[in-house]
């Protein structure tokens, strides 16, 4: 395995570089995103093709552009290395041949929230943190009581009081210690950022802290290297706070100076729910920020976001990559889904069946070309949304004794 | 990728050679258990691990040692290349330093069953089947129907009447034709034997066709590459029908023969819940076969079959290979699953649990010695059981602006 070849944390904002070995949450001087360093030259020797291709299977492998120096503190439950899949029949009712699925939702805890939490509890542990904090809609609060466990050490998780159950009580099994919120994700992180330095928690609010970036960068790293080191034209992403834009955004200019990717970017399509989209209003009104979205409601948790303090990387990867900015409604959302499990046998999160959605719609209205290489996340799994499956009432009962069977099942047109 | 060597079938009781390349159930002759043989001399030519370093880590890395023989017939959702994860904090609870778990929950649809599917399902297209149809304890089904939309062909399945609601709306959600059958998942079974050859199903019972079984061998295969082509001291595996130990066995012989094992083999541990443990019971007994268990009752859908078909050529299988059988307690079941979330970070299905449980006895036993190397196989993801999942209602609710959370939290103990 290789050694990370983090050199110092960056401010995205006014450039004030910091030690890299303290764990800092945003810039002391501005209150800018952090982003981390490392010594591209340095990671160049062993970071090849070749060298890779022995390593398991695991966002590890790309140790050298992660934080994490002790191996002994890579906290692993096999995340990453999730199934790029062809979708021929989605491809064929989309009109894009050469359309790809990234399905995330393979990860440990069913999101692709596991890799941003195994970098950032790993790092925090080898840095001496005694428990981690953090506001989530679910996905994120799943991932980092799964990787504390792993860790053994307390994990604070506070989540909206309308959090689906399953999301709470799969936090209780994990053994954290879980809490809900009259609010939103916004005031379960108000919460976080005035307990954390008070009684000692790690803050591990995404991208007020530098390290989940950094793993949810390996999304873009694996994409590239299932091409064969090369990316696709476009890839669409359903964008809560957007980490994993920023994060993907920065691999691939990482992975362009260890020479492993030229010039080239694929456009980036960033997707909100009509009922809560600020970073699409942002986009489309040419802002540089987003301005924080009222009354947020979605069926899409990880959607429902109203504000991120990584807007402005964000907005400013998708306009720097020639991409765009889509608002797709709840019955979209869920026809998406639909489309995904019927047509594909993938059983995917709602934040997931928005990409289908925002395809559709870019497809129609012609910015999508038919020949376009199309990637896009599939960010959750769809057994983590029990109250959005089909209703099962209207299943008959069957007597295996019943003699009629075969005339009744043939005369419902089930014979083939 | 390599090509499929399938040569015949032969059956495991009367030996009856059969053509490889038609659909068949048990054999025609005694009714015996059906297997695949291939040309293992052929097979070996391109069947070596330098040659596997550079395919997909699914399971068609193993084509040779599988049916199908179109590669456009290879359906695959991204099965197998589950990972190997070590378990540091539950090897020191159970004493047993050198403990795997391998996390066969990360497969498409939540479960192994994934694998026998993936081949299944594929081969029945490739020799012209147009619907399948199978009795399901639930995760079966829910994995023929994901492969069955996946290759555009009617999936039937017929589940025993109280299959917790989760797996009977995961299975509509992948469109297939879903029925509650009044009885356990042998009542299901005798109505898809009765109907399937009238309705023109292509019956996938397991071990009543021999391809399901090939996609349960790869857990074997892939277990073997990632200890780099070795096996452990001992595997614990939770047995409802026992395709995956006849699997197993099956896949280390194939791999002795192609040299890239020897002549050691792991034992068996068979493990299944006292409300249903005919093979528990047969195997201490003596007995050759399994009588049919009565009255079968466990919080382990999966391992709720009190008959099996393959019960001879699993006890064969055991008793080879120095192994035991061991029966658990729901109660011991729920503890299972709770060390592994707690311990490890695991979420787990019951029949996962249920392999804690048993290693613990054996250990505390003597029957494991503290120096061998021991893979639990968690054969599903815990999130297809919610009702599973700890009780929510305890979880308080905050309010943002409580001026005096910092003071609570510290005083129910939260600082550190």
């Amino acid at each position: 395995m290789g050694e990370s070849t983090l050199v110092s944390l960056a401010c995205s904002q006014c450039c004030q570089r910091l030690e890299a070995d303290a764990l800092w949450n945003t810039c002391p001087a501005c209150g800018g995103v952090l982003l981390a360093q490392y010594d591209l030259d340095r990671a160049r020797r062993s970071f090849r093709p070749e060298a890779l291709r022995d390593r398991p299977w695991n966002l590890w492998r790309y140790a050298e552009l992660l934080p994490v120096r002790d191996p002994l503190y890579r906290l692993t439950l096999g995340e990453g290395g999730t199934p790029l899949l062809a979708a021929p029949r989605l491809a064929r009712q989309l009109g894009l041949p050469k359309l790809w699925l990234k399905d995330e939702g393979r990860n440990p805890t069913g999101s692709f929230k596991s890799r941003g939490l195994a970098v950032a509890v790993s790092w925090a542990r080898e840095l001496g943190a005694r428990a981690v904090a953090l506001p989530s809609a679910g996905n994120a609060a799943a991932a980092l009581s799964a990787y504390a466990a792993r860790a053994d050490i307390p994990a604070y998780v506070f989540l909206p009081a309308d959090t689906p159950p399953t999301i709470v009580r799969e936090c209780l099994a994990y053994g954290a210690h879980v809490f809900r919120v009259r609010g939103l994700i916004t005031d379960c992180g108000r919460i976080v950022r005035r307990l954390a330095p008070l009684l000692g928690w790690a803050d591990l609010s995404t991208l007020r802290e530098p390290y989940r970036a950094e793993g949810k960068k390996t999304m873009g790293i694996e994409l590239a290297e299932q091409l064969g080191w090369r990316l696709p034209d476009v890839i669409v992403y359903p964008t809560g706070g957007g980490t994993g834009i920023v994060g993907m955004w920065k691999a691939f200019d990482e992975l362009a100076h260890l020479d492993l990717l030229g010039t080239e970017r694929p456009r980036f399509v960033l997707v909100q729910p009509e009922g809560c989209a600020p970073l699409v209003r942002a986009f489309h009104s040419g802002a540089e920020r987003a301005e924080p979205w009222d009354d947020a409601t979605t069926l899409a948790p990880g959607l429902r976001v109203p504000a991120t303090i990584g807007d402005a990387l964000v907005l400013d990867a998708v306009r720097r990559s020639g991409g765009t900015a889509v608002a797709v409604s709840d019955r979209e959302i869920l026809d998406g889904m639909q489309l995904l499990a019927r047509s594909e046998g993938l059983l995917v999160s709602p934040e997931a069946g928005a990409t289908v959605a925002a395809v559709r719609r870019l497809r129609e209205a012609g910015w999508l070309a038919g020949d376009e290489e199309v990637v896009l996340f599939l960010t959750g799994n769809g057994l983590k949304h029990p109250e959005l499956l089909p209703d099962d009432t209207p299943v008959p009962i069957l007597d295996p004794d019943d003699p009629l069977l075969p005339r009744r099942l043939a005369a419902d047109g089930h014979q083939h």
